[in-house]
C-alpha cells in the first residue's frame, strides 16, 4: 500500500509540493529495452507546462524533466527510473493571507485537520503542480503502449457552453489553447474565459479521454476492473468531481435493448460492434473498441472574488486568493487526463501479461 | 496486488462464481474484539438477496452468510475472517444458450477473450451475485465504523423517471420495493417497471448513497484520496458507468464563488459548511460534512428481446436470454453500494489511525 | 498490503484456525486453462496430514480438499480459486489448561498482548494446521511451473543428528517417515525420536528445499528479490527461526575467489556454472541452478515437560502441554516449505513474464 | 506491488544507479509532526559512506543527503519524503572491462539475462551503493520509533574469525573500524583484512543487529510476521545469504524445555522472560524483549584475483576486477542492516496502530 502511488506492475510514485525545491516520479516495473528520452518525455511536459495561454496560471515554469535513473545509453533497463522536475518561479509571499485562513472549496481545511501541519505554500502537495509528474510518468507509459494505441483528450464543456459533437473533429483540438474538438466553439469559449478571468472568478469544465487501438482482454475483474481503475485515476485529478465510461450516466435513461452493443462478423481482431455505449469495457474488460472516459473539473477553489471562510483558530472571516491562478483548470486537466489513461493502460498491459501470457 | 481484493487495511478477497457451490470472501485487518455475529451480517444480505419482489431476479436463495474464522465467542480476533454463502438455486440449464453465443453488454465476450474460457453458467465471475459477498464484508466494516456513521442508499432514478427532491424523505426508502424517497414516485415506478418487465426489457437507474457522521480527514492524498476509492469501489459494481462525488458533473458549470462552500463559525468537531457541493470531500480528505456519492447502472443485459450477436466462432447469430433476472438490476445496487461505501471508509479509518495515530 | 496474504500475481490468502469448523485460502492470479483436479491437490496434502507415523500429532485429519470456485471443467479460468478443508478431529477440550496460561515459546502470549483475545483452542491461528492451505495453494503453484521445475525437500538434521552429504540420495527421501535422504541417518533418527516422544520433549529440524529447473531470470530487484521471498516466505513457516540461501552463513568464513562460481562455456540456456555456493541466485535473481534452501525449525512447544510460565493476570504458574503434539515438527515442514519455494517461484514466473514479456 | 519498494504503512521507494547522477528514495506515509533535519540524516549517512577507512572501498562519496519534500519548517506533513544523494566520484573507467563479462558471484550475469541490457558501470543498480537511500529511510525510521527504541548493529565474525561473546561490549562498537565489539578482535581483525586486501581477496562476515525497547505486539501473523519481514528485510541487501532471529540455526539442536523461554511475573509493561532463545519474537509477533536478528554477508565478489568466466556471447575467458571494492563489505552492512531493522519496526508499529487502535 502507498498513499502516493499509483498502478501495480507499471507502478510510479510521485512527491513533491507546489513551492519546494522540485517535484518527481518514481516509475517501477517498466519493462527493459524501451528506447526513452527527456526529448520525449518533455514533448508531454510542454503540453500542461503553465503560461502558454492567457486562460491558464501565469506561472512560469520551464517543466524541465530530467532522468536520474534507469535509463542507460538511451533505453530503459528495469530499474525505477527517476524522473525529477525543478521548481523555478515560486512567489511565496503571494500566499501569505492563506497561511491562517482556509479557502473555500479547497483542500486547506482538510489537510490541516488531517495532519495538524501543512505547507500552504501555493497548495504545497495538494496544488495542481503534482500532475506535472503524471505527465511525465504518462510519457513512458505511451512508449510501453507502443504506436498502435493513440490516446487522445479534448474539452467537452467550459462553465455551461457544451461543444456540439456533430461539429467536432480530432484534427481541431491541438489548433487552440482550449483543446476543443469543435470549431465553432473557440470563440465562444475564449469571450467567455475572459469574462470569467477578468471578474476573478473561475468555471468548471468536462474533459473526455479516448484510446484507441487498444486490444481486447485487458483489466481485471473483478476490484481491478479497467474501468474501475480509470475512474479512481481519473478522480485523483485536483478538482475533478464525476467521472464516466461511455454513456455514463445517460445509460440509466436506456433500454436493455438499447444500451447493447450489437456484435457483427469482424476480423481476426475480434467482432465488429454496431455501436459502443460501453465506451469500450465490458465487465471490467476492454473490447476492443475505443476506450471512452469523461470527467468533470470543478472551478478552481483559488479565486478573486472574497468568500466567507474561517481562520485556523476558528474564527469567521473573508477571503480573496491573489496570485495566479487558472480561471479553468480544467483546461491544463486534458494532458494529465491523457497521462493518467496511459498509465492506467500500460499497467493491465503487463498485468495481463503476467496472468496470461 | 490482487485482481480480486480491494481495500488495503480492512482487504476484502471475493471469490466465487453464480451457479458454483458457493461463493464467499475474506476479510483481513479487522481489529480485533468487535462483536460480530451471523445474525447481524444476515440482516444486510436480507435486503439484497433476490427474490424479494416481482421487480428483481426471482432466483431464490436464502444467501445465509456463515462465518468460519477469525470470530471467536461472539468477538474478531484480529485473523481473517471467512465468510461463506452456499448458492443454492442454480438452474443451470437455463443458461444453455449463452454457452456458445455473446449477449451483447454483457462481459461474456470479453471474459472469453482474456481468458480463452469462461465458466458461462450464469455469467459466472461476472454475475452480480458476486456482490452478496461485498455485502456481508460491508455488514462488517459498519461495525468497525461504529453507530455513530450512518450510510444510506436510495434510487433517485430508474429509466428517465427522476425523484424529486423537495419530495424526499429517508423515511420513505424502507417503504418501498425500490429504496425510493420520494412517495410520489413509487407508484410511478412500478407501473413503469412492471412494463419493462413484461417487455421482456430492462431499464438502467441512478443510485444515491450518504455516509453522515464521518470524521474529518480521513482520506489519504494523492492516490488514496477518499474520492477516488470510493470512484474505483463504486465502478467494480456490475453494470456500473458513471460516478460522482457531491455535485458531480454538474460543478463543470458553476463558477468558483459559486461552488465554494463557505464555512462558519462551528462546534468543537469542526467549522460549519453554509453548503456541500462538494459532496464531503476536499482534496481527498473528508470534511466532516455528509459523504455523498451517486453511480449509475446501466440496463441488465440479459433481456428476453432478441439481439444481434456472433458466436464463439465469430459466425452472425441473434440471441435473446431466457432464465431469472433483473429488470432494473440497479434496484439491488443499493444496498451493495452501501456496502462498498461502508468497506471504503472502515478502510480509511483504518488507514488514518495507522499514520496519524 | 494483507497480513494473511502472500505473493503478488500468483496471490495466496489463508484463513482458519484450528479448531474452527475449516480451514482455507483463496488463490488469486493463476492462469487460465490450466488442468487442475481436487486429486491432483490432495496428493499434496497427504503428505502433510497428521498422523502418518508415530512421529507426528496423532491428530487424525483426512485433510480433503473442495475446489469452490475459480475452475470450471477441469481448468482454472482465471478467477479466484478457492479452496476449503474442513477440521474434522478437533478435541478442545484437551487445550483447557492452556486458556489461561501462555506456553513458553508459543505464540499465546504474543496473540493475547496484541488483540487482546485469542482463540486458545489448539493455537488458534497459530497452530501449524494453517500450513495445510499454502501445501493446497502449492499444489496448483507446480502446475503453473509445469514438469521441467522439481521442488524437492528433505529434512538435513533432527536435533544434533546431521546427515551425512556422501550418502544421501534423492532416491531415499520418500523411503522413511522423516524425508530423510541419507539412508544410515533413518535408524538413528528413529530411535532418538522415539525418546524425545516417550520423554514427552520435543526437538528442532534443519529442512533444505531445492528447486531444479527454474529458469535463469526469475526475481524482481532489490526488495522484490527471489532470495528476500524465499527468506520472507520460509519465515513464515511455524517455528522457523533461520534461513539460507546456497551456502549461507558458511559463506561467511569464505574468501572471494572461494565462493565465486566459475562460469564455463553452456549450452543454448545458459553457462556452465562450475560450483553452486550461491544457490542458484546472484543479486536476488535466479541463474538457471539449482535454488536451494535451507530453513531450521524450533522444537515444539507444546510439551509434557512443566515449564515455569505466568496466567493471564501475570501469576507465576507452571504448564505442561497434554494433548496431541508433533515431537519433531520440522518433519511436516517439509512438505510445506515445498509448497512455498512452489509458490514463491510461480509468482516470480508470473512477474516476470509481465514486465518482460 | 512494487519491486523496488519496501514497507506497507511506512513504506520505501528506492532509485538509482551507483554510477548515475544520483540516487535516493521517495518515503511514504511517515506520520506528520516528527522534527526531521538534513543534520540528523546524515549523521547515519556518515556512518556508512565509503573511505571511511583502508578496510572498506576508497570511493570518496560525502553521500551529502537533501530532502526535496514532505518536510515544512523542520517537520514532516504526512506527505511523500523524497530524499536524494548525487554520485560524486564515479570513476566509470575502472568498470570496462566488466563490460562484456561477468563476474563469478556478481549480478552481472543475471541482470544481463532477466532484462537483457544492463548498466555495467560500477554494477549499476546492483550495487551496494542502493543500500546509501536505505540509510537515509532509516534514519527517518528511527525518528518514528523514538529514543526508546535503541537499535545497535556489530559484526561478530569476519572470515573465520569469530568473537567471543564473554568479552563483547556494546561501548568497544563505535571505536574501531570493524564495528568490533570484541576488544581483543580488533587487532586480529585488523591484521587479517590487511592481508586480505593486499592479497586482492575479499571476505565473508556475520552482522548482528539488536533492537531494544521494542513494544510487544508488533506483527502481523501469518504472512506479515515480524520476523518474516525482517528476515525478507535483511536478505534484500546486497550479498547477504542467511537470517537467523534469536538462537536461530541453533535452535535444531535444542529440546523443547532447553527452547521454551520461559517466564516470571514481570512489571506493567510484561512478564520477565527467563532467557530469550527466541530473540524477542513469537508467533511473528514482539515480546516485548531484545529483537535479535543476524546474517551472513557473503565476500565480495569484485576482487583482483583472476576467475574463470564467460563474455556476453559465451565465450569462455577469464577476469579480475579492477576498481576500488570493499574487501569486506560485510563491514559496511552494518549501519544498512540497523537501517532496515528501523524501517521494518516502524512499518509495523504503524500497521499495528492502524489494526488495533
Amino acid at each position: 500500500m502507498s498513499h502516493n502511488s499509483f498502478g501495480h506492475l507499471f507502478r510510479v510514485t510521485t512527491w513533491g509540493e507546489s513551492h519546494g525545491p522540485a517535484l518527481g516520479c518514481v516509475i517501477d516495473g517498466c519493462p527493459p529495452l524501451i528506447d526513452v528520452s527527456e526529448e520525449e518525455i518533455q514533448f508531454w511536459m510542454d503540453r500542461r507546462k503553465p503560461g502558454q495561454s492567457r486562460f491558464t496560471t501565469q506561472r512560469k515554469e520551464p517543466d524541465l524533466v530530467k532522468i536520474l535513473s534507469g535509463v542507460f545509453e538511451g533505453k530503459t533497463t528495469g530499474t525505477p527510473i527517476s524522473l525529477l522536475i525543478e521548481n523555478k518561479d515560486q512567489r511565496s509571499k503571494d500566499y501569505g493571507d492563506i497561511k491562517d485562513k482556509f479557502r473555500p472549496g479547497h483542500a486547506d481545511y482538510t489537510y490541516q485537520t488531517k495532519y495538524g501541519i501543512r505547507d500552504y505554500r501555493g497548495g504545497g502537495r495538494s496544488s495542481a503542480r503534482e500532475t506535472a509528474a503524471r505527465v511525465a510518468a504518462g510519457g513512458i507509459a505511451r512508449k510501453i503502449l507502443g504506436p498502435s494505441v493513440e490516446i487522445k483528450g479534448y474539452l467537452t464543456q467550459i462553465g455551461d457552453r457544451v461543444v456540439d459533437r456533430e461539429r467536432c473533429s480530432m484534427n481541431v483540438i491541438d489548433t487552440n489553447p482550449f483543446w476543443c474538438p469543435d470549431p465553432e466553439m473557440v470563440e465562444n469559449w475564449t469571450e467567455y474565459l475572459d469574462g470569467i478571468r477578468k471578474n476573478g472568478s473561475s468555471v468548471g469544465a468536462v474533459i473526455e479521454v479516448v484510446a484507441k487501438g487498444v486490444p481486447a482482454g485487458l483489466g481485471a475483474p473483478v476490484y481491478g476492473k479497467l474501468d474501475s481503475d480509470l475512474a479512481g485515476a481519473m478522480m485523483t485529478i485536483n478538482a475533478v468531481k464525476g467521472v464516466e465510461i461511455g454513456d455514463g450516466f445517460s445509460t440509466a435513461a436506456l433500454t436493455g435493448e438499447t444500451n447493447a452493443d450489437e456484435m457483427r462478423r469482424g476480423n481476426e481482431t475480434g467482432p465488429r460492434f454496431v455501436s459502443n455505449h460501453a465506451g469500450g469495457i465490458l465487465g471490467g474488460i476492454s473490447t476492443g473498441q475505443d476506450i471512452v472516459v469523461r470527467f468533470a473539473v470543478k472551478p478552481t477553489s483559488s479565486i478573486l472574488k472574497p468568500r466567507d471562510t474561517v481562520d485556523k483558530d476558528g474564527n469567521e472571516t473573508e477571503i480573496m486568493t491573489k496570485g495566479r491562478h487558472d480561471p479553468c483548470v480544467g483546461i491544463r486537466g486534458v494532458p494529465v487526463g491523457e497521462a493518467m489513461m496511459a498509465c492506467v493502460l500500460a499497467d493491465h498491459l503487463l498485468r495481463h501479461r503476467g496472468q496470461n501470457g
